[in-house]
Formats: structure tokens, C-alpha cells, sequence
């Protein structure tokens, strides 16, 4: 089958071995793949991953020890967990020490023709639901996971620090509960977008000590500086962005003004799924690419591009 | 009055105007002054204190609005706020923006013979607790003020990095509420004094990815690393350190282990004496000097020492 091979550098190929689902697993024939930062983050070395590339999709079911299954569009999670160790017995199956993760960790990814993964990470999309929009299930469940972490108070103000399209995400999942943020930027054109939410005012001021709750998603080290110094005292900061390498930090601050910080990663589809079903959360077109094209579509700049990998 | 003021350096004088309190404070006479880690970060330089030294402290109230209190021992919380500003507005006083700190900020201290405190801010001392040991309260209500940050279940396991002060309040801490802990530490001599307390396991091996729950009282920039690698994923950080300077953290980790950090500082009083109260709550002696020794007092390695101001 034809996919996207990296082995300290992507490759495009056209015979690689289609995959065999075990008995836990269902065999997935891969619609769309959609490129992700992370993506980008293994291209410079990340995990030092080999294998298929490629970790969000939309694919159609095949062959599944679920017979209901068979036919229908789905997207996955990312995480398949052993079901033994301590974090998989403690509910914290994402963080399984035995994990394998599609196209990041010891699992071959979507950008190819065919993927196996674990029956139980797979959902189906509502009939409303269109596979481009569908495409974006596994960053927005990420947003999602933030709402499951802390708690908004009725005068809770909330920031959001970046505009790229983890910030966008964030933004969407905070619109999809009616709450209104500030999403603090650096980019005239990328906010623009942002103000299409109705929830959103966007701003490229931050005023230090002004926000009960701040979401980190600038992708840049000096996000986290920036928001130990506008979260209030006593104030949240969830963390999203990832970067390679340390991070030199005011942290006597953050035990004088008793700061909370937490991290943020993987969240859960099912909200996710629902409120990209809604008209009114809107994401833009993801730009797709034959998988021969991939060099174009790693460097392309939009919002989010991808591969058109079986038709449908 | 006789008192140790700070201008660049410490020094004795015998010559300080006695204090006098406005409508909201009382007049206290101070028994004893208790050194802490802050008045030593103060002479390095802290906040660019100038005045009388000292935060830590048994007093007897020889004025007060509250006839009540006149002829009491009492302790006292060193954070005096202005009850109008937004965090004031909302149950945060320590975080007062106009707060005068006890010795610390824009307030004269507790080494001298007298100090002014809001009488709100005072603490009678029951009449089984002695000065001797009542002298630990302000630090040990830090301690406390953990315990009301973070959620312990049933299985839930805890350790203490840090084998100081610090840390020995915070086993005390979790010992007055039956509470088994791990304390890390690096010093046999140190370790001994925590074996005495009945929930408490030393050791000197840090593993990683085993604690739900890690106190870092290290009282250095290294303590936050150690803390992060130790803790389990989805797991707790409760900082207690303050230093100079920044921390260079992976904080990447913490995102995709989704660790939570707290930042702790003051906590609350009551709990605080009650657990002092108990017989099977135990502080070592502190060694008391004259405030003229306070070059002897600064330089003292053992676990307090402190000022024995007026006789009582």
C-alpha cells in the first residue's frame, strides 16, 4: 500500500505492507490524514519515532470483531493502552507505560492507505458530520481535555495565549460551552479569524495580573513566562504548547502567588465529536494533497492541510 | 526599643521608637522571635526590605481594640490587608495588592520588644500550648496550607522531598491528620529527626514515576526537576521552595504527563495550633539568643533558633 515512511526522514512509498488487525483490532481504510505539529516535532527527531507518519484520520471500517462497525466513517483515538499496568487499572489509560501511539510511538500511523487500531478508541460520525470537519476530532478533543481540568466560577475570566490552530481549537471549545475568552495574539490576520467566534474577543495587549484562568497554547517557551505574569495570584494556568528542550522559569513566583499550573494533552472524543456537529462551530478547509506530495504538504502554511488518501 | 533593623545589613540598635497602633491593631510586647529561611533571603537582598527584622513570633497583647485579648499570648498571621481590593473582594488576603508583610514588606518586624498587628490578624494561645512551641505556628500554617490545595485519596501516596524545615513541617503536617508520607532526603543526621514521627518512611533513593503526590521543600532550584521526574503521570506537585533567580524546568514533560503544580505559600493558623496542642505533635527546641547576638543567631545551624526578646 502507499504511505509516508519515516526513517530520520519522511519518504514517500508505494509498497508497504497493508496491515493485519489482531483480534482486539479493526481494520480501517484511511480517507483523509491530517498533519499536526507533532508531526512536524518527530520530522526533527521526536521520540525518535520510525514508521508510518501520521496520527489524526478520518477512515471507513473494513474488517472490526464489531459487526456494526463494518462500513462506517470513524475517527480514533491515539493511544492504544495494555489494560494492566498501573495507569491503565487507575483510569489513566492515556498514560499506559506500555502505550503505543498511531504514528508517534511503537505504531505505525494514517498517512497510508490502511491502519489497525484498537476497536474500543473508534467512533462513528454522526450522519451530520462531514469527514472534513470530522478531521479535526483529535486537536479539538485535546481542547476539550482543558474543560475537563479546571473549574470556571461564574466571574471567571479566561486567556488564551496564542492564535495558531491549538489556540483556535481551544477557543472553539470554550465557544461550544458559551464561555467567553480572551485569546491574546501576535498576529493581525491570524486573529482575524478568532473574531469570527462570537465568545471571542481578541486582543495583542496583555495586562500582567489580570485573568483567573490562562490557557498556554503560544507553541513558545516564553508562553509560560508570559503566563505566570497575567495569570491573577491563586490563579490557573493549563499548559498546552510542546516544545523540544528546557524552559528557564520565574518559579519563586509561582509559590509566592500560589500559581497553579497544569499540563494538558490527549482529551476526549465524544464532546468533541458533538460539538463539531454544530453549525455553529466552524473550522476551516483543511488543504489536501496526494501522498506523493507530501514535502508540499508538510511546508504548506494554511491553517491545516493534509492528505486525501482514499477517495470516498 | 531594642531591635534589629535592616539597611543593607542587619544591625542592633537600642534606640527604635516604640510602635503605636491605629484603631484596626493592638500593641503587642514580643516574647520570642523565631528565625526563618526569609529573613536570610532578606540580607541577601529579598523584596529590598529596609526596616526591623522578623515575621515569626509569640507576643502579649498590652493594647487592643478587643479588651479580650489584653494580657493574652498570642501568635499572629503577617499578612495585614486593605479589605478593598479585588483579592481582598475575593477571599484572597494574603494576596492583598496593598498588603504590608510582618518584617517582609513596607512593616516593621518582630525582632524588637514591640510590634503593631490587626487584631484581626491575632491568635490567643491555648493554655497547653507553650511560646517554645506556639514560635512554630506561621511556619507549620504553611504546611497546612497544602492540605487544603490538594485531594488526597485513599490511595494516594505522598512523599516530602526535602529533609529541612520545611519538609519537617509538612510531615507534621500530614502526621496530625494520620497521613503516611516519604521523605527524601540527603542527610542521615537530618533523616533521624523525621524517623521520630510514627507516619513517616525515610529514605535517600528518589524513584521515578512513584508518587501521586510530591511536596518539593528542597529549599533549591534543583528540588523542581527531581519532583517532576518522581511524580506519576496525572500526578501533583506541591512547590515550597523560594530562591533567587529562575529554574530551568522540562516542562514539555509536564505537559505530556499532564502533572499538575501548586505553588503554596502562607496557610492557615487555627489548624495549625490545634495540631501544636497535641503532646504527639513534636518540635525540636529552638535556641534563643539576645537580639545583640544576632550575628550568632543568623550563623546558627541548629533546626530554629530565634530571639528571646522580653522575659515572661
Amino acid at each position: 500500500m502507499k504511505g509516508i515512511l519515516f526513517d530520520k526522514k519522511p519518504t514517500y512509498k508505494e509498497n508497504l505492507e497493508k496491515p493485519i488487525p489482531n483480534q482486539n483490532q479493526s481494520l480501517i481504510k484511511v480517507l483523509i490524514g491530517a498533519i499536526c505539529n507533532t508531526d512536524k516535532e518527530i520530522i526533527k527527531g521526536y521520540k525518535d519515532f520510525k514508521g508510518i507518519m501520521g496520527h489524526e484520520f478520518v477512515g471507513i471500517v473494513e474488517e472490526s470483531p464489531n459487526p456494526e462497525l463494518i462500513g462506517k466513517y470513524v475517527v480514533g483515538e491515539i493511544n492504544e493502552n495494555c489494560g494492566n499496568c498501573l495507569y491503565c487499572k487507575t483510569n489513566r489509560p492515556t498514560h499506559c507505560i506500555n502505550r503505543k501511539v498511531l504514528g508517534i510511538q511503537n505504531k505505525n500511523g494514517c498517512f497510508s492507505e490502511y491502519i489497525t487500531l484498537n476497536t474500543n478508541l473508534l467512533h462513528v460520525l454522526p450522519n451530520n458530520l462531514s469527514p472534513y470537519k470530522a478531521i479535526y476530532t483529535e486537536p479539538f478533543a485535546a481542547a476539550f481535555e482543558i474543560l475537563s481540568q479546571i473549574e470556571i466560577k461564574e466571574n471567571t475570566n479566561i486567556a488564551i495565549l496564542g492564535d495558531g490552530r491549538l489556540a483556535y481549537c481551544i477557543a472553539q471549545a470554550f465557544h461550544s460551552i458559551n464561555k467567553e475568552v480572551t485569546v491574546i495574539g501576535k498576529h493581525d490576520n491570524k486573529l482575524n479569524l478568532f473574531n469570527k467566534i462570537p465568545t471571542v474577543t481578541t486582543t495583542k495587549q496583555s495586562t500582567n495580573d489580570s485573568f483567573e484562568i490562562v490557557i498556554e497554547a503560544t507553541g513558545s517557551p516564553s508562553g509560560i513566562t508570559q503566563a505566570i505574569n497575567i495569570v491573577r495570584k491563586k490563579g490557573t494556568i493549563v499548559l498546552k504548547s510542546t516544545y523540544a528542550g528546557d524552559t528557564t522559569l520565574p518559579m519563586t513566583q509561582v509559590v509566592v502567588e500560589e500559581i497553579t499550573i497544569i499540563g494538558s494533552r490527549c482529551g476526549p472524543f465524544k464532546p468533541a465529536i458533538e460539538a463539531l456537529s454544530r453549525e455553529d462551530i466552524i473550522f476551516p478547509e483543511i488543504t489536501l494533497y496526494n501522498l506523493k506530495d507530501y514535502e508540499s504538504a508538510f511546508n504548506n502554511n494554511n491553517f491545516k492541510s493534509g492528505f486525501l488518501i482514499n477517495e470516498f
